[in-house]
């Protein structure tokens, strides 16, 4: 967890009362369901199947115990306490821009039942407004596969500028047979 | 630093044998100077002011002082031992793909004098075929910058699928000034 963010919070999305709090290991399950609920998600591997709940789990204990990662959740306020809507931060040190923290944005979703609801706004604007600030990150940052063409539109309404593109390179996990890939 | 990147290591670029190891304190200027020399960079602030070092030196400790984090150099082996190239590595947990561990690529720059000598493709598949096999990254990413298109042709040729769209936002560091903005 990063130390610095005030949690859990009160957000308001369209006068729907919301609290956005750490995540636990009571929520995996949930995490879980959110992650596969796009279709996007969903054709990477995340499917919500059971015999990946160690996966995840290890996932879950590694973000929550480094001090420059937070995994987030929104619940709604008097309810189950069933996260609707996740995300992850990440602070980042850095040389450029005159020695600039960056917070990266990752892994943000919401429920598909909810979407178009205001949760996601009102995440976004907790990280520019309040989180970004208190870990003293002057650049707020995310990647968003270009078939996403409602969320960039989202971003941009957000006040983010899509100025840069986004690369990534599948490495495989043991030494030799990622050597031998590149050859 | 990053404990499980073994280094320094060698690299060979076109003949030439480097040596890639991590930044210290004794190489401020040579970044500062690294990262003010390209027109993009400097337009950001990067410009190697003499009033400038402290916010650079602290980035430096920051970076070298987490265990997510890593600032790499490039040196010629038998020479000045002066950085010709930089790197900044984060290591970062996730959920999606299965719980999947990502390795984050920033501030690649290369001395305008060495660009096109092969020390910055020497340096990425260092990346993809043994740095992330060694912290358990699955997926290695990065963003640049629309404008950058030799940079994006060069990031393909290494394997590197760009079918993301990057987003910034530049956050005020004060959080009453960041609200006001948002309004």
């Amino acid at each position: 967890m990063i130390s610095a963010l005030n949690l859990p919070v009160t957000l308001t999305a369209r006068a729907q009362e919301l609290t956005l709090r750490r995540a636990s290991d009571d929520d995996l399950r949930a995490l879980m369901f959110l992650l596969a609920d796009d279709p996007m998600s969903a054709t990477r591997g995340d499917k919500a199947d059971d015999s990946d709940a160690p996966s995840y789990r290890s996932a879950l204990t590694a973000i929550v115990t480094d001090p420059s990662n937070d995994l987030l959740v929104v619940v709604v306020v008097d309810e189950t306490d069933e996260p609707l809507a996740t995300m992850q931060l990440t602070r980042i040190p850095g040389m450029v821009r005159r020695g600039s923290t960056r917070l990266l944005i990752e892994a943000v979703r919401v429920r598909s039942d909810n979407r178009s609801s205001g949760i996601g706004s009102a995440m976004m604007r907790w990280v520019t407004a309040t989180a970004a600030p208190a870990v003293e990150a002057s650049l707020v940052q995310l990647t968003s596969d270009e078939a996403r063409q409602d969320a960039h539109r989202f971003y941009e309404r957000l006040g983010f500028v899509g100025s840069y593109r986004g690369f990534k390179y599948k490495a495989r996990l043991s030494r030799s047979s990622s050597d031998a890939m590149l050859q």
